[in-house]
């Protein structure tokens, strides 16, 4: 122990509910009852003052910089005192918790610089910890992760999807905290101090276990001690804690969980306490320092994160390089160049040959997880499918099966981008929605993930509605950045997947289950925010305005009405987001009708996208898009039923003409 | 045993590879691990000649059957198999496997009567169950649900969320059967044929549980007769099966997951599997039959589904009533007459009153589940902010609190709307996100489901983005049907959830946290599809479409405007979905500039319903919505910041005049 870390403990506890009171919210009870387990982690010493946790504030982004997490992101007063107490913040820099110009926010965001990842949807931490831990192995550095879990949240299903994957990985490195204080937002958890049948419940996951008094710093300190010994389990230490602890009318009680105290509260609060030394702190352990004879961290300082920071990439674009926390992540512009004259080819694909979009992104992937060791392939137990599994064949170490859990692999792959990592993240379209909610969280992490959802729309076909993606787009679309593409050939596949590797925040690849024939040649371009009109004539009567699939519904029944004279263009918007607006609206000014038609629900897709661009445009507009129940069948009879075929369009613009 | 269990099981074998080889697809290994599991279950007697399972196909909807689910739907072949056995089809139809106009799909959907639950997306069925479960106890049935699951998706953290839940309730009556045949769709499982580690699990989360082998039919009895007398926690049954059993060149084999035998495989299999008596049939037990000396069906037949079939509430529309599945959904257009007859009014709120709309919902919820018994509020642990638990207090049997596992808490409402019940599901409109997946699966339910986001959008304020609902509008927009109201205040509130309350599928009502002044008396009129302009004049220069918080900023804006003499439409388009697309028409028609302002992202909320409905029209419009990072901060500060608020529409409105 340092010999004030007590005096920490009680500056801690003064400052959580000071910081709260002053915000006049937020959460000052989740937060008094890890102070005792936090403060061990992070200012504690065992024998020979060897410390639990390292971390040099000056290179946050050091590769042998241990990493925390607070899973219960509500917690987040303890977080920033904690930050205090290591002199990184100051005391009045506290006192702006939840203002809108403080970088302290309500639940820590990337906004305040050495927030791991932003938190606060409950469960989501460890799941970033085991993607950390993963990519921390990957790149040789022996830093652990620390994951602080509230108990509420160990009721949500993605911890022990967490739980599992991390046993399966070994990876001893991940030290889970669980904050059992009994009480959650409106009363007692499912197994409140049943703190058995957590140990239990995590044994059986795999993990090594053990209870602690979370209020006992000694107790805590030999828990950490044991911790870092473990050589294949990943470990968890269950605390058991009082929520409120330190302050009589707080502890165990109702009714505080989101509650700041009132001024004449918080005196009462502080007199509790007791009295308190406003200069303690603790000193932080930074890994270069390297304490003699901790085997454990025998490795620290000498691991580099190799694969990051590859000059040869950011020779080109250094600009588009985010600084700090996730560098070099934005590849150059010449990267098709530069692989091809490393002899690394994109895969490429001849005019009117039948390949399935899936099959070259697969390919695609394959040959960019070879030029970049930093491409890591994550996949639901349907790489087979999705075709993600080619990854497997040169560059197996990037490919990730993260088995049936698409939440896990959502923040497993957060976890791995902020540690330097290039995750696309790649199961049925349909499935990708099981991760909305960590998707929604991504947006917030600042970093680079690309999803990729196989087997959209109906044209799937048999399989029927449970296996369709018919609302992925929508979801990506909800978001306030994103970018979305949706190739329809092989050849468009290789150049989207490409544009998607160099994109800085969220993309999403849409790909298509069918072989579907090569419309373009390697010569051909696309640009994130392009378009390609592959049909057009002075006498254009409509514009057919499509993606993927129906890209190939439209060109036939171009074909089909050029044989009755009817001229209509055609335009493949393989960028949904953002749209080419300007080719979309100068189609809208240069021809009677638009008619959009994609293999998606109405909301949110192409058709909305047309939508938005061509906003204050009195162009006729016809939507054709899934509207009908959806069902098992062959891909063409579903085109058709849903009225998204080449048959549906000629029918729309025949109606448009006569 | 029934003599012929032998018969039935390699008649059903032999099924399973002829109807799928007639597809062309589908998934016999799955199905043909099952065999044995399900057909004892189904088929089998124990002593004196009892049923394990109990079901009368001639009323499907016989309080007392029991319940059947294929979590694993991808068996669906052995599904259907299974009830061509119990002669309620013939062969000739289970060869129209997934073929476009056969109820018989690629995964089981509602299209075949007998089908409990759409599933496909695994992980769920389980969930279903606990809420088919909780039901059928609720309603005084004794009836048991079986749910069959295969081991890939034990990995879903929904499972575990499920598990939790079950045994937290002691749901005795749910038996889950896990099919645990090593390989998954492209390899082998996390964990393989290690039943013992499934097995710790289960009895950690509070199950009962046992490992047969799931190919000897009198272990799998044996295993049934004990689950049935199980008192006090529900069972599962781990079933160490072999994919592909019963045809050699299937077993424990890879690449066969998705794979139809061709012809000649097929002679082959059929071969194996040797002389199939075609005739061989099972007999299912009626609940009616109630087997003497069987204590645990000793209420079979007695119970009724008491709280459905309402006569006075189907008084009015019984047309509206779904009939078979789930009868008696609609309830009338005059409840809310009929509630105040009976002395059980909606509450009422006074024009100026500040009300926060989200205890508006809590007070509405809670007369309504007096009211109705049916009505059952579930809420995932924020009950004391989503005010759900507002229904604790005269009915605390109609509240079902889901703890932190948003996913479980969905697909437990379909299970418990597929059995009579009135779900309304509860949580902040972020954390709905959580269950995409399941909503988009409860789509295909044939169920009515209220889903109810709290704490919409930036004005939440200080907790920051995480907590924000943004994307949540957009989440329900994209289903294929659904309904979306958001309530600008406490008297629309309460009459929006009664909308919401007899809408027949998916609804969406979105509540705002902050206290806002009621703008309608009792007797204003709300319709799905309608909207109300609080603002208009013959010279209106904009018209402001707005909904929810916004609707005060807008008319505030109208105010400011109105002293400068410029006269702007305000519309509270509190029908999201659909919208009242002829008054926006109208106004655009009438006035030279349409803004709408929300808060949510720009993509699927109200700006893409305005724009829709607008579509083809010139009139000149503005999306004012949240486009910036949000963060931390007061509710006026964020919407001033989004420029969503006041301030902003006014400016907006002056670019357009001047």
């Amino acid at each position: 122990m340092t010999h004030n870390l007590a005096d920490i403990q009680r500056l801690l506890r003064t400052w959580i509910v000071e910081m709260t009171t002053a915000a006049g919210s937020g959460h000052p009870t989740s937060s008094l009852s890890a102070v005792e387990a936090m403060s061990v982690l992070l200012f504690g010493r065992w024998e020979q003052n060897k410390a639990f946790f390292h971390f040099d504030p000056a290179q946050p982004d050091n590769p042998a910089n241990d990493r925390l997490i607070f899973s219960k992101g509500h917690a987040a007063p303890l977080y920033y005192a904690l930050w205090a107490a290591a002199g990184v913040l100051e005391e009045h820099e506290l006192m702006t918790l939840r203002r809108f110009d403080s970088p302290l926010e309500g639940h820590p965001t990337r906004r305040f610089a050495l927030t791991e990842v932003p938190t606060g949807s409950l469960g989501q931490g460890l799941s970033v910890g085991v993607g950390e831990a993963l990519s921390l192995r990957a790149q040789g550095s022996d830093a652990r992760v620390f994951v602080l879990l509230g108990d509420s949240e160990m009721a949500e299903g993605q911890v022990w999807e967490a739980m599992a994957l991390a046993a399966h990985n070994h990876l001893n490195h991940l030290v889970a905290i669980v904050d059992v204080n009994r009480l959650g937002q409106r009363g007692a958890t499912m197994l409140g101090h049943d703190t058995e049948t957590y140990r239990r419940r995590a044994e059986a996951f795999g993990w090594r276990a053990e209870v602690v008094d979370g209020h006992d710093s000694d107790a805590l300190a030999a828990a950490y001690m044991r911790a870092l010994a473990s050589d294949e389990q990943p470990v968890v230490i269950i605390a058991r804690t009082i929520k409120g602890h330190g302050v009589s009318f707080l502890e165990d009680a109702q009714g505080w969980h989101g509650r700041a105290l009132t001024p004449e509260e918080l005196v009462r609060a502080r007199a509790e306490i007791g009295v308190v030394d406003r200069a303690a702190r603790g000193t932080l352990a930074v890994p270069e320092a390297g304490e003699s004879g901790d085997d454990t961290s025998s490795l620290r300082g000498a691991a580099v994160r190799k694969h990051c920071c590859d000059e040869a990439i950011l020779a080109n674009e250094a600009q588009d390089c985010v600084v700090g926390a996730a560098p070099c992540v934005a590849p150059s512009r010449n990267d098709v160049d530069r692989l091809a004259s490393e002899g690394i080819a994109l895969p490429t694909y001849t005019v009117g040959q039948e390949v399935a979009p899936r099959v070259a992104y697969g390919e695609t992937l394959a040959a960019l997880a070879r030029a970049d060791e930093r491409v890591v392939a994550l996949d639901a137990e349907t790489s087979n499918s999705t075709k993600a599994a080619a990854v497997k064949e040169y560059t197996p170490a990037q490919f990730y099966e993260m088995f049936i859990a698409e939440q896990n692999m959502a923040s497993v792959a957060v976890g791995m981008a902020r540690r330097g990592l290039r995750p696309f993240v790649s199961t049925f379209a349909a499935f990708l929605t099981r991760a909305a909610d960590q998707i929604r969280m991504a947006q917030y992490a600042d970093v680079p993930i690309t999803f990729v959802g196989s087997h959209a729309g109906v044209s799937i076909g048999a399989d029927g509605a449970s296996q369709m993606g018919l609302e992925d787009m929508a979801l990506f679309g909800a978001l306030r950045e994103s970018i979305i593409l949706y190739p329809a050939d092989a050849t468009s596949t290789a150049h989207l997947t490409m544009l998607a590797y160099r994109a800085p925040g969220i993309s999403y690849v849409r790909t298509t289950r069918a072989a579907l024939p090569v419309l373009y040649g390697a010569d051909a371009v696309f640009e994130v925010g392009g378009s390609h009109t592959l049909r057009t004539s002075a006498h254009d009567v409509a514009s057919i305005i499509a993606a993927g699939i129906t890209v190939h519904e439209a060109l036939e029944a171009a074909d089909t009405l050029a044989h009755e004279g009817i001229n209509v263009r055609v335009i493949d918007c393989y960028s949904v987001r953002p749209l080419d607006g300007a080719t979309v609206r100068a189609a809208a000014r240069e021809t009677a009708h638009v008619i959009v038609v994609e293999d998606h629900h109405a909301g949110g897709g192409l058709g909305a996208a047309v939508c938005a661009a061509l906003s204050g445009m009195a162009t006729k507009r016809t939507h054709l898009c899934v509207r009908k129940a959806p069902r098992s069948g062959t891909p063409a009879q579903l085109l058709a039923y849903e009225e998204i075929d080449a048959a549906a369009i000629v029918h729309t613009v025949r109606e448009v003409v006569y």
